[in-house]
């Protein structure tokens, strides 16, 4: 069904008048929408991004360049509309729905979803992050957030919590048998001794874990209570059918993750851009992912699949608006 | 003057509730809009694309995948708001002006300025492609676009014209001193026959006008109409202080030439994309520049400047209405 909707979407942008491949990325994104919606003539409306937040054990093992109490400032700065991603989701009609399923703070500041799972996981160096209860309780977190979405045209996943990318690092050598080196980067901002730190602690936890396990386990090891949250948040896009845009390196494992788990997942996603953190790259190409923006950006928080929101709407306009060769009176050299 | 507030806005952002450099090309994006707009509180409000339009003597040389007749079809199908350009500057809120500074044809369809100075240029591989007099008018066409424009946060600029790759690739190694090879694409999409063939044609071009001679010479002798307005233009926008977004390689190659002509124009320059045409990442090197997509467009039109105006927007927004660490109690590891 989607396969004849992107024949059909293909043939109707070949008729537009421009030379083949002329939009590039807009022009698979354009044939991309029409195949989702299954129609000719697709829009974007309402989209929301899901803000997971959650405390990581490992932040006690001084791998983050930022104190752990950052995580519930930074959802409390969300809440008031103070933090990148606020001001973003506001200039670019992005709705914003902040989820606590994890930080270490008694309960939540006003305007936030209350599902705290624990006060953050356990060092994953030590032991596994989380129990199956946890995981579960953080999928459903998850997934009640797609829930609560209702109909919209695209989901957009972001993250905040202090020492996550050390959690994703390791997921991701873990789910690809790459290393630590491939996959550790410097996060928001750490110096040299704090990133030996850093790729020490994943190899202890690669070695305590291995690679020859269940995505779903190795997610339950080495995750994250906000991973595992929008893990749970593809695989209900997937049951509701709803296009996901992805943002960077820490959503990005997680899209990897749920695409393990569950392959189908791969064509609800759109790569919104390639971050700086080093094991972007990586990911993306386990993915085989070309995202949209090269800017540069190391900062999560969902802000750069908010910055991708208007790059859907103008693929859309594109497939619904443009004339063809025949109703232009261009003429077109492929005839 | 503009130093002192780069500086401000460089403080100011790092200010901002995020780790340093987190937001990477947009952050920057953020401080260039700051520093020219001598403010904290930058705002992108209206912006305008100026699209030019002219032929090609080269197009009857077998050098384009179409036909010369499409410069002023593709005319028309803008002043209808059917091509790629339309629809995408009226989804992203972007003002269009069309001129036509010499399309071979019988007057202008309507809405398009009528600013004709001849019908195409020469063909550059056997004589000048204009007269000092084309030169000048079609500059002038350019600055007086500049003008009708009024108070604009942005300027960008475009162009159509069958054959226009050929003249860009030809100015760009003159400009440079790079070998055709460098700088040669397949433009609209060209078959490995006639991209041999537009490689000779530059190289004869090369070697009747030489390197060594000023940019506006070499403008004069292998430059387009459209081109040369797009020169005009930047050096208006110059004299009105008036930010450009360039578009992919033939605006590139216009800004290469203008900067070459007049340094201090290089500061008000912000490149929309890379473009999957080869030879713009020669022309962004000679340059420095750092486009914000990435999307291996090759379309023209100032298509990829349009798509560009969000990130403004949003870069604006950020630094006029982000948190700061004091204001939002959040800790500040920089501190």
């Amino acid at each position: 069904m989607i396969d004849d909707w992107t024949a059909r979407a293909q043939a109707e942008l070949a008729r537009k008048t421009m030379p083949a491949g002329a939009l590039g990325g807009l022009g698979q994104l354009a044939v991309q929408l029409a195949a989702h919606q299954r129609t000719l003539e697709p829009r974007i409306g309402r989209t929301r991004l899901l803000l997971f937040a959650a405390d990581h054990g490992v932040s006690a093992a001084g791998v983050s360049a930022w104190p752990r109490e950052v995580t519930a400032q930074m959802l409390a700065n969300f809440a008031r509309g103070g933090a990148a991603v606020s001001v973003l989701a506001r200039a670019l009609d992005v709705e914003v729905e902040l989820i606590d399923v994890g930080v270490d703070a008694d309960g939540a500041p006003p305007g936030v979803v209350l599902a705290k799972t624990r006060r953050g996981t356990r060092r994953f160096d030590l032991a596994p992050a989380m129990d199956a209860a946890d995981l579960d309780a953080a999928l459903q977190a998850g997934g009640d957030a797609v829930g609560r979405a209702g109909a919209v045209d695209a989901l957009l996943l972001g993250e905040m919590g202090i020492g996550n990318t050390s959690s994703a690092a390791a997921l991701l050598a873990a789910l690809t048998g790459a290393s630590a080196a491939q996959c550790v980067g410097r996060g928001t901002g750490i110096d040299d001794p704090t990133l030996a730190r850093k790729q020490d602690l994943i190899e202890v936890a690669l070695r305590r874990v291995g690679h020859a396990r269940a995505p779903a386990d190795l997610l339950r090891e080495l995750g994250g209570l906000e991973l595992a949250a929008m893990v749970g948040a593809l695989q209900a896009a997937r049951r509701s059918d709803t296009l996901v845009v992805v943002d960077g390196f820490i959503a990005s494992v997680c899209a990897l993750t749920a695409v393990r788990i569950e392959p189908a997942i791969r064509e609800l996603l759109i790569f919104a851009h390639r971050s700086a953190e080093h094991g972007h790259a990586h990911c993306l190409a386990a993915l085989n992912a070309q995202p949209l923006l090269a800017l540069e950006m190391r900062l999560g928080e969902g802000s750069g699949a908010v910055l991708a929101v208007p790059l859907l709407r103008a693929a859309a306009a594109i497939m619904r608006e443009m004339a063809t060769f025949a109703a232009a009176g261009v003429s077109d050299k492929t005839k």
